[in-house]
């Protein structure tokens, strides 16, 4: 490894066009190797970067990047891209503080036409770019790259629906890997199978293989009378109904290995006078054999090792946690259900999911239909648990207003990923879920610090509580526990002096790092007392009376200040005959870029050395 | 009018069925003589209404409710229902304070089994209603009816994407009035015309009407026939390509406006062992001819003379001032485009459609593709004006911050129906946006009380922001103005003596009541400056050291209290010198229901009364 003879000469598109085609092969080799390479000291996405090398080299030969604009979906495959873009020689920083992000950034080059991070978007965007770019007579095309997971997202669909109106040098290409991050469930992910597995996809698949690319001479002529839309041929390749219906014109299914006919699909592509849907059958985590094996494992992956595959680190964190909890309170509660979007693996439900098949919902990556179609279940007396990161609740937010706060349904959340999450960068951070639950009317929100929190609070989110109940938690698992802490309330903890001067007020993971502030800030003759939210919403009245016997008060939120809980209680505190100092720190009206979650905490002040720093200089 | 001789009768759905044949007809036109009785006094939603009294009349014949379940999608069409399920007595509270809602309510009666209100939800809940009733062994049917309007919205594929994984007893029914709120843009609208126009529609109506319907012992046999999957007769009934992909059996189209035709359909879908769409074609607006020959207008009305259909009332709002400025700003700005959800007319845009139809996009009710979408135009650099009312920005919040601000993209929000909104109720206020948008960094936030101050910081919001940089403004028009206020500015006015100890904060048109307030309160003794604020976020510097100065301060926001600007405000507000009172008075943490605007600012204390009597008692 690490020679990269073709590779590392590459510095732009135009570069990949002069590669030979018989150095193709060794090219997508190098570039595999690479992503192995990186992937495996960095940590990233790495299936689904491994099954689009060709798809990404092909597209890179036919189409001029950046006049031609291109749209990844999600953005987590967009990795060849960079390479292949003039970031090899960057490729190293991939997900680390300052490097190359994981994800496109218009930021980071001028071949990143649009940022992406969440699914399904790619469609939309790519619209409008091609529209504006007819507004301004540019005729060049616009591709959007989109996998057939991100297809079961409802964003997807409005896209097609608006796309038909568009008329020309538009091609979605639907990279159909038949899973997106877990296998797929759902209507439209078998329909592709179904057409996977038509005969006729054989004989097109020979055709294409046998006259397209193989008789460069004859295949442009062909092409043309396939364009034409006499033939029966054309029914055979063209006619796909579900995109038929959207308007879209369909080209497919193309073996998503094989350049050369990647590229005779994308230049016909390119001259239909319609939109275009090309199907391109790939395989996740192609060509390094443990991801072939475990694509889902190696979807997004830390750092491991490269011969064995084996990850270096692993723990078991909060999702394994609820995971275990969700299988012990079902197997005696027969109404309890668990839903996931896309994302049993990581939200701990994979053994939910095989005991209790008949109560566990992947519902695809539609976090708005697992919103209300859990309320569905709640109207009629299920008792629904919708396991989300905080970054994809972001889509529900209406729905979640709309259909179970204003009706009241018993639907509970438990929010992973809540907080700082690291090198997945400013699209995937959990830091907007507290303000926005905190906006809804009937709703409780818990954020424990420990296991033992979690499993408290999420028994009575479920058993307890009604309307719409929230548990949330940290990526990861348990950080420092002093040994003198006692038990967690799913209420608030008092640690510490109570009848000291100082309150640091906080809540979640960040009163580990409270405690440890605690610590040091004792043996510079400075005492606090840590006033450690669990139920932050609605603030218990007893944690605000107990905060208006201090003098100087400091409140750290893991969350954006506007809309949070510091704001809350600073209201609620001088509401009562409060007169003491009251200080806020929280993430102020700005995004967190990618870095190691101790390197975000550190910059934002939220770790132990920046409450030290606050603390000390406020009482100074 | 008002005999009712029929309908008065109807308790409940037994009672419907035991009508007799011949007097369905007599009973529909009861029903639309009541509804347009009603609307013509109280508003609400006629023309979705007019359409589907037949429909609805079949269903409570075939379907045993509550027993079996109904979702009505957006819920503006459930008045029938609600009239045949025993609220005909009370019918005329319609839309007023505590009485009918203008939609579902699961806590007014038994017979709404979800409450809707945003678009496209249905068959996600609906289908959480059928996978809980499996889960106890419970076979009755469940239905949602959803217009072609709210097929645009990308939610509602989502819920077919997952409704295939459930067999029986399930049943969509495609309300096909070709038109939403607006007449339809997009493929699938163009795809369900092209299903209307098929011959075999002709022929299959044909059999239908002719054997399905009058001859019910021949009928019978022919449905089990069908039903059997032999025939081609089944393919011409059966087949259509796009639901077929969801995994759907489709039945279609059927008259809608045909009884005993929709009766039998509804029979022969209760029995198929599959998720069935029925596809039924209405007219909106059907027979009231003011609503059949402008059903758009007739959507959603005020008060109206029934014979000529003209509305009782009628006001220039804020709307139509916008769609008259982004006229003007078109005219020489080759780059603004215009977006809308399928609200061109209630956003004031159809003469913009009409007028610069390259650059206007009425996207159907997909407000995130809107977001989406207008980011990719911005990308470009083209200069997209998005016009939403408030309640529905609901559904972007998601792609406000990932598509728009994490890439600073320049996309401007035209929020309309900022505030309380009247009767339509709890579900469409538009008292969150302010606090959700108030979370996303990169933001802009103008909320101006007067035209003039929309004029102006519409032109700033395009022009000299970047960014996500957004406009709010009220449902209805420019309310009181004093005679010596001057000129509105696109930061702050300060009105009224700046040296006496009090100071009242607001922004929007809440500024008006606090004038009233300010003259009120003059009256007995007590001064009040008052500072409106125009730019909500970022909050200018020099508003708050101009606070600082007072003694006593309120602040009144028609928003909700979480995430709102007067905590933001009190966060600045306490880091300067201040040290007098601060009282925020904004909607605390509950949903406000259906009453006019003036009841909702009454009972919330926003409005002059309700300012005058707060600060009087403070200074007590």
């Amino acid at each position: 490894m690490g020679e990269y003879k073709l590779l590392s000469k590459i510095k732009s598109p135009h570069d990949v066009k002069k590669i030979d085609e018989n150095d193709i092969p060794k090219l997508c080799t190098e570039i595999r190797e690479k992503l192995v390479e990186t992937v495996s000291v960095n940590g990233g996405h790495l299936s689904p970067n491994l099954g689009v090398v060709e798809l990404t080299v092909a597209l890179n030969r036919v189409f001029n990047f950046p006049r031609d604009s291109i749209v990844w979906d999600v953005g987590h495959q967009a990795y060849t891209h960079k390479l292949l873009t003039g970031r090899f020689d960057d490729f190293d920083t991939l997900r680390q503080k300052g490097g190359i992000s994981g994800f496109p950034k218009r930021g980071e080059s001028k071949y990143d036409d649009f940022n992406t991070g969440h699914s399904s978007t790619s469609i939309s965007a790519a619209l409008g770019i091609a529209v504006a770019k007819q507004i301004a007579g540019d005729h060049s095309s616009t591709i959007a790259v989109i996998g057939d997971g991100s297809f079961t997202g409802g964003l997807a669909y409005e896209g097609m629906n608006n796309a038909g109106r568009f008329k020309k040098n538009f091609i979605v290409i639907l990279n159909d890997n038949k899973m997106s991050i877990s296998p797929n469930v759902g209507a439209v992910p078998r329909y592709l199978t179904t057409v996977r597995i038509q005969p006729w996809y054989i004989r097109v698949k020979r055709i294409t293989e046998k006259v397209l690319t193989k008789i460069p001479l004859i295949g442009n002529p062909l092409k043309s009378f396939l364009r034409r839309g006499k033939s029966r041929i054309k029914n055979l390749i063209y006619k796909n109904t579900l995109f038929d219906c959207f308007g879209f014109t369909y080209i497919g299914p193309i073996d998503g290995h094989n350049v050369p006919e990647l590229e005779n699909a994308l230049q016909a592509a390119k001259k239909i006078n319609a939109p275009v849907i090309l199907h391109v059958v790939t395989k996740k985590g192609k060509g390094y054999q443990p991801a072939e094996d475990n694509p889902g494992e190696f979807h997004g992956i830390g750092q491991f090792d490269i011969d064995s595959g084996e990850p270096i680190s692993s723990h078991k964190g909060f999702s394994a946690e609820f995971g275990k909890l969700m299988c012990e309170l079902a197997e005696t509660d027969k109404k309890l259900c668990a839903i996931t979007a896309a994302m049993s693996q990581g939200t701990g439900l994979s053994t939910f999911a095989r005991n209790y098949r008949d109560r566990f919902f992947d519902v695809g990556i539609a976090e708005e239909h697992a919103v209300t179609f859990g309320c569905g279940l709640a109207a009629k007396d299920m008792r629904p648990v919708f396991a989300v990161y905080s970054t994809f609740l972001q889509r529900s937010y209406d729905q979640l207003i709309h259909d179970a706060a204003l009706s009241q349904l018993h639907l509970v959340l438990a929010v992973d990923r809540a907080g700082i999450v690291g090198s997945d960068g400013e699209t995937h951070q959990g830091v907007f879920d507290v303000s926005i639950l905190n906006t809804i009317p009937n709703t409780t929100i818990f954020s424990p610090t420990y296991f033992e929190g979690m499993r408290k609070s999420l028994t009575t989110a479920v058993y307890v509580c009604d309307g719409l109940a929230v548990v949330r938690y940290p990526r990861g698992g348990e950080l420092y526990k002093p040994d003198d802490f006692g038990e967690e309330s799913i209420e608030y903890n008092v640690y510490g002096n109570i009848n000291c001067q100082n309150l640091l007020i906080t809540y979640g993971k960040l009163f580990s790092y409270a405690c440890k502030a605690k610590e040091t800030l004792a043996k510079t003759g400075i005492e606090i007392c840590i006033l450690k939210l669990c139920k932050i919403k609605p603030i218990s009245d007893d944690a605000v009376a107990i905060a208006s016997e201090f003098e100087n008060v400091w409140f750290f939120e893991e969350g954006i200040k506007n809309g949070g809980i510091a704001r809350n209680f600073s209201d609620l505190l001088f509401q009562t005959k409060f007169d003491g100092s009251y200080h806020i720190k929280a993430i102020n009206d700005k995004f967190v870029k990618q870095m190691s979650v101790s390197e975000a905490l550190s910059m934002l002040k939220l770790d132990d050395e920046g409450m030290v720093n606050i603390i000390s200089k406020d009482l100074n």
